[in-house]
């Protein structure tokens, strides 16, 4: 597995293994890897001759008082698991490199971006936005792979891609989730064993929403309510997660309102348990 | 010459130049060509094996109340043209092609644009700098060509490949002039005989700051008042212009507002002639 921390480098690789006809997946990352993640290398392994993986912790996408600070860094443990996996290359920059000074154009995000997240980490979608932008010129790739896990993000850089006209393909990769439903996240690590008990309400909440589909409940506002209900009622084993930011159903290609739910939804949830703040997704009636 | 109207063509035809091994030059105009238009060819045809002009008057570009509905737009003169200068091939996209309904991302353009146009013209550098990756995205040609005559557009679309890493080299063409000096430009096709004498006065305006500053004046202040007073002083053969938006020395990397002109400085003009606005500039100490 070849590691690369410059910028040229890095771009040789890829243009190389254009050159010799490889279709080549783009993994980005920040590191502090799981399952879910060495999942899009797997994916973009069943798509394409060569993948590479990229880890940077990306400080423009982070808000002030956010984890920017303590987000877990693991490089030799996620190089490990990247090699475990068939990972054929590595961009390992850092934030001199990718950020010199004098660094001052950034991405305006597409419409897709105002809302959710958008609205509760403003900037965060023109940091998440630029970089991988930055990513898709610095590593001409054929695809480049990203988890449904951040689903916003998801649509947002399909977006910016079609709009900008950006020549790669995005793979969009299933969420990854523990045996009890939890969705695999770095942030994961910062819960205590009692808050990881609550942090399940987060799938469970979406589970409820699906079920309630499925019994015929196409009322937004409904499923909205049944999920807001299973994140904060008392009386189980563990505590009721601490705070809601969000748990909506809304349009899946575009996180539009909606009053009627079709089967063209997604169930969004952000939540806190402790200090940690989680986001989980499903898309209705599907059964990611 | 190929003629593409199709994104997917005119990017087939750009690939296949480079996967052939050719150096291959971009030329964006918005159309109305002139012999300044046909330099940038030119120096793209010196530079690289193979050359690809692309024509679009982009909206985004142009505020409320500007002349994007009275911009020139000759089509088959300006194939006609390119077709004599040798260019290989030609991409005139439409409207709906590049701005498809939905469209909502745009690159927020570097700190070199927030003054002098960018100020004057509120969006023009994003609409620039959003049109220009896009077009680097679909073309993706190893160089582009832009003129000096749009000095500050020049200063933009360079910081922003640096800032998004966009694998392009950036060549910048001299200003062509009329013999009197006059800075071509598809606008000057908007001036009235008399217009066209009185818009002599920012070259002339220009020559006379590059002359003081030969004779030795080193303060911006005296400089900038020398170019208004060129502007705008009557007893010529022809009027003054109608009003200056600016005519100023600045840092010539960063526009940057000097005091004392050092030789790595520039100076600007944006000026009204009737109702045609004109801009000019001039590397002071330099001879373009």
């Amino acid at each position: 597995m070849q590691v690369f921390q410059q910028i040229d480098e890095a771009r040789n690789w890829v243009r190389q293994q254009r050159a010799a006809g490889h279709r080549t997946a783009l993994v980005p990352t920040m590191g502090a890897l799981h399952q879910g993640h060495l999942s899009l290398v797997e994916l973009g392994r069943q798509r394409c001759e060569k993948t590479i993986a990229t880890i940077f912790v990306n400080p423009t996408q982070f808000g002030p008082g956010e984890d920017f600070e303590q987000y877990p860094r693991l490089p030799e443990e996620d190089l490990q698991l990247l090699r475990q996996v068939g990972t054929d290359a590595v961009f390992l920059p850092d934030a001199a490199a990718m950020y010199p000074t004098g660094f001052s154009t950034a991405v305006s995000p597409p419409d897709v971006a105002g809302d959710l997240e958008g609205r509760l980490r403003p900037g965060h979608f023109s940091g998440v936005a630029t970089v991988v932008l930055k990513l898709f010129q610095i590593l001409p790739a054929t695809h480049a792979v990203f988890g449904r896990k951040d689903y916003q993000q998801l649509l947002v850089i399909a977006a910016m891609v079609r709009d900008l006209n950006v020549d790669i393909e995005i793979i969009d990769a299933p969420i990854v989730r523990e045996a009890d439903g939890l969705a695999l996240s770095s942030r994961n690590r910062y819960l205590s064993q009692d808050e990881r008990q609550s942090a399940k309400r987060l799938s469970a909440a979406l589970q409820a929403c699906c079920d309630a589909f499925a019994d015929g409940n196409r009322d937004a506002d409904d499923l909205q309510s049944i999920m807001h209900a299973v994140l904060t009622e008392s009386g189980k084993s563990h505590p009721p997660v601490d705070s809601i930011d969000y748990a909506v159903v809304r349009g899946a290609d575009d996180l539009r309102v909606l009053n009627t739910v079709t089967a063209d939804a997604v169930a969004l949830i952000a939540a806190k348990v402790g200090s940690t703040r989680l986001i989980d997704n499903r898309v209705i009636g599907n059964t990611h």
